[in-house]
């Protein structure tokens, strides 16, 4: 059930993402996008769905704010693997839009996929103006110089930085970098119902917290042929990670209590986030 | 008259975006996007200014919307100046960002920049939420990959190409790469009054290549000291411009008709546009 719902979001956000692309002037701008916009876990967008559905929207109605966030996800890879910044030749299995294409195309490529991002927050099947700008504005917040950005950019500062990070640090460093848009997508649906969004800000927390735990083991533990990039690379860089400041085991147990937590804050939906239970028990347990 | 109102506009909008830094944690990311977004003729926030002043809406309510296109033409100029794409080291009589940060920074400013843009566009003291969202879409439709960032793909492409561009497509490019802002900005008015936005549009398409071909004719005949950037790139580099395909007196004449033609468009607004039509004389005139 988890699964097919799951596939079933990954082809319906790739399908709204191209259809959206299709609007645009061809080109490699609009090839590098759709390029960058392809694959992953779809993850946020899933989130957004099963957030939306929570309240009765359905997925057709809350698509749109599940491209958005795929779109601005993709605009953050893509800038984020540049030589620039992390220097990455391989994204999802395959070169980067950079190695792809060159460095001009991945700047333009990744900042038109971050004004899409927005554009599709306006798109008026999404409901009233009142939600649609709440979401534009909860989409800045959270991508902005105050979250995901802000994120990057210490993750950058720590490179250099001559003493590793503490766990408080990491901690708040991943706030921003991942968890930031992990919270958006879960509270997109509160945002497009105009409800309270207090109890899957609290599922947010902890299911960002426990992706990024798993993302650091699937660091250590995990194949480079099935997460479709290079791996060990904190290992290498001496970073500090979840892994190394928590142990192996460590770092598994704390990701396991983060997911129980982000289950047990779903308690007032009760079994209609049956789904948003299984995608926490799904975060710990992927292997990409 | 002119002079106080654009100087008065600049500083309104200046404190504006300063105010909107406060709002983000501190560090080298914030002050690199107020390094950025700092000085410039701030055209494009006057022309949103006055285009509401049109429709009686006050500076003090327009004012993020202002802010708004500012920051997403400092976010353009520093990704702009990059090494991959413009490579420049100078703008605004300043060092560039990434000169006088790094690359990363630069990325990193000019992307948290554009995210600042779309967030104001969502103030509430803009007006009601149909407004507000229409603004986003218009800006998000000026300046992504059918916008700006298309016109700065389709200049990129031209430094490459084997022959040099016809006029026809020199001013579908200067459409996107600096004339789609331009036109949300002169619009931003009719877009926060909820009312017709033809008369502007027509104004907003000659000023727009009105300031495009008296940037050409600032690169030939312009001081360095006074523009603050490097000029005559575009002859160095062999590209053709406006000048090199009119001719000096006759991309003069162009723009001096396409002046006199934004002025005409105004005419349904009688003498409540004067400001707008001294501002179409202005971007002819201008010495930077």
């Amino acid at each position: 059930m988890f699964d097919t719902r799951l596939h079933a979001a990954q082809q319906a956000v790739g399908a709204a993402l191209a259809q959206a692309l299709t609007r645009l002037p061809e080109g490699p701008l609009r090839d590098a996008m759709g390029y960058a916009a392809q694959g992953g876990k779809r993850l946020r967008a899933f989130l957004v769905l099963e957030s939306a559905a929570l309240f009765g929207i359905p997925a057709a109605q809350a698509m749109p704010a599940a491209a958005a966030v795929e779109a601005l996800h993709a605009y953050s890879l893509v800038h984020d693997d540049l030589p620039a910044m992390d220097d990455d030749d391989l994204r999802r299995g395959q070169p980067t839009v950079h190695r792809k294409w060159d460095e001009a195309t991945a700047i333009l490529a990744g900042d038109a996929l971050q004004t899409l991002a927005f554009e599709l927050c306006a798109e008026p099947v999404l409901g009233p103006a009142e939600r649609r700008i709440a979401l534009v504005a909860a989409l800045a917040q959270a991508s902005g110089a105050a979250g995901m950005v802000h994120g990057q950019m210490l993750d950058i500062a720590a490179e250099t930085a001559p003493v590793a990070l503490t766990l408080a640090e990491i901690t708040r460093l991943q706030a921003g970098k991942t968890g930031a848009l992990i919270s958006f997508a879960a509270e997109a649906g509160a945002i497009l119902a105009g409800t309270d969004r207090a109890p899957l800000a609290a599922y947010a927390q902890a299911l960002g917290l426990a992706f990024q735990i798993a993302d650091d083991i699937l660091d250590v533990e995990g194949s480079e042929e099935a997460a479709g990039k290079r791996l060990h690379k904190d290992a290498e860089a001496g970073k500090a990670t979840f892994v190394s400041l928590l142990g192996l085991e460590g770092a598994k147990a704390r990701a396991a209590a983060l997911a129980t937590a982000a289950e047990a804050a779903l308690a007032p939906y009760g079994e209609r986030a049956e789904t948003l239970r299984e995608t926490a028990r799904f975060v710990i347990s992927r292997d990409r």
